[in-house]
């Protein structure tokens, strides 16, 4: 059976997918990215994996494409720039990890792959414009035109999370202000939920005693139970998301707009707020088009750098 | 000779080119559009002057493409919505003239048709990503990306004047708060005169004297001289497009933008502060990339669609 290697390589850990064109997954594993010990290390890691992978799996795959969590170089074949994975930065990675697996290996930015997996297995290439918004530590997107992924001049189309829905506003991890991921990445949301909850700390016993480590997900477990600072907070992520589809969906026009990344669970708590934003707006055309999805799979970054190794 | 035809219809003239894949022109003419006349007076009257234009010639174009200002429906063929040409809404206009003229004609919104001419005339294919920025009576706009023009789900792609800018800004035609044209559009641009010129009302002593109907060209004048009330509207002018342009570069990142449109004479009082706020962007590969144009040629829409038209 032909098959794609999908290798997700994020700040945390590395997910390795093997799996069919249709998206059916064979195996799959993960280890420790661990981007302090370089980028040799990473690769000569990442290989190894791959030979356990295939061997478990008595097959070879027939390509292979690293989604990476940074600014991805195609011209050097490597990252520019990865707040999370500076280790990984400079090096030449595409023909290093292409040495070791003794194959060609594509990379592509992580949400680039997402949106891939959101357009081809989740909306099942239904729609030829699809735009994937990815709600994690930080917020990232990636854009599919008539069947065909944006990369942009220098891979680095679909940025959203730096788009400004407030001008002047929040402070964003990048320097900038106002920035979409400064009121819906897991920063920006837990300083809404500081300011809408008190004083600038959080009242735990209003978030069922999660203790220190807050999270998103415990601001959106107490919203469940009906608390309703925590709602408004939700709200306040939504009206956000939704001020940032507008101005995507003026731009690009698609046909779909999909949420994916761990944040996405909460949609059915910011949803509403986005779909109001959107019916709002007077030109009609675009917005009455527009369908907005959850992503069902959690592993979309994986899974379509793995389809999208077997036919790129 | 092989040439195409171009037919740009705006609310007050539809303006005729006839000209060679290379943009060479080899012949132009204009009649008045007059939409109150309705949509069958206006085909007819079309095809009357393409009549006219082809028997000076000595021959007849090999394709056509009418460029309309409006939200161009292309599964029917015609107007979804024109705010100047009301007259010519929904009508299968491309059908009608396609029988008139005897031959295939196509329909694409004006500022998509100026996005191809600034993508392959103006900058003669060099850039496969283009943005182009219409500054007019509002504010258009039309993407190519990797050589190809982008319509969209509806073929509503590219309406950057509706982006927004500014939350909660100053009020627009199309009824939203803050967006670009409300900066940037001709009203904008004459309100912001306003404020800055003084209470509400234009100084005209400050403004050369040019009598009641003063137009940015007027503001842009007076700022050529030195005025400084003129010369900060039209740096506030550049921080709405800078800011709009940083939005547009994040979720896209083009080689190139260009400005067209009879507002662009104004570059050289804007450029600056767009310049400015790009250059304050940390994310460098994107910023660093792009490239910043003021497009020559003035009828673009016409020329771009006569180009169009022989190759799609």
């Amino acid at each position: 059976m032909t098959f794609g290697l999908g290798i997700d390589a994020g700040g945390t850990y590395t997910k390795l997918v093997a799996a069919a064109g249709s998206g059916k997954v064979l195996r799959r594993t993960r280890l420790a990215t661990e981007p302090g010990r370089g980028a040799r290390s990473f690769v000569a890691r990442v290989a190894g994996a791959v030979g356990d992978l295939e061997r478990g799996l008595g097959s070879r795959a027939a390509a292979a494409c690293l989604a990476l969590a940074g600014d991805v170089d195609q011209s050097s074949g490597g990252l520019r720039r990865s707040p999370n994975m500076a280790g990984l930065e400079n090096f030449p990675i595409r023909s290093a990890l292409s040495r070791a697996l003794e194959r060609p290996v594509a990379i592509h930015n992580d949400a680039n792959m997402a949106a891939w997996g959101c357009y081809a297995l989740e909306l099942g290439r239904r729609y030829p414009s699809v735009v994937c918004v990815t709600l994690g530590t930080g917020v990232g997107g990636g854009l599919i035109l008539d069947g065909r992924l944006v990369t942009g001049a220098t891979g680095s189309a679909g940025e959203i999370g730096h788009m400004r829905v407030e001008a002047g506003g929040a402070l964003c991890g990048c320097g900038g202000r106002g920035c979409l991921e400064a009121y819906a990445g897991k920063s920006g949301i837990m300083r809404i939920a500081a300011g809408v909850l008190g004083s600038g700390s959080y009242p735990r016993s209003r978030l069922n005693g999660c203790g220190d480590r807050l999270q998103p997900r415990h601001i959106a477990s107490s919203a469940r139970r009906g608390d309703p600072a925590a709602r408004e907070t939700w709200t306040r992520v939504g009206r956000a998301l939704g001020a940032g589809l507008i101005n995507i969906i003026y731009l690009f026009n698609p046909d779909a707009v999909v949420f994916t990344g761990g944040v996405s669970k909460a949609a059915p708590l910011f949803m509403g707020p986005v779909r109001r934003a959107l019916r709002a707006e007077t030109f009609r055309a675009p917005f009455g088009r527009v369908k907005l999805f959850v992503a069902k799979n959690a592993d979309l970054g994986a899974l379509g750098a793995a389809v999208y190794s077997l036919e790129n």
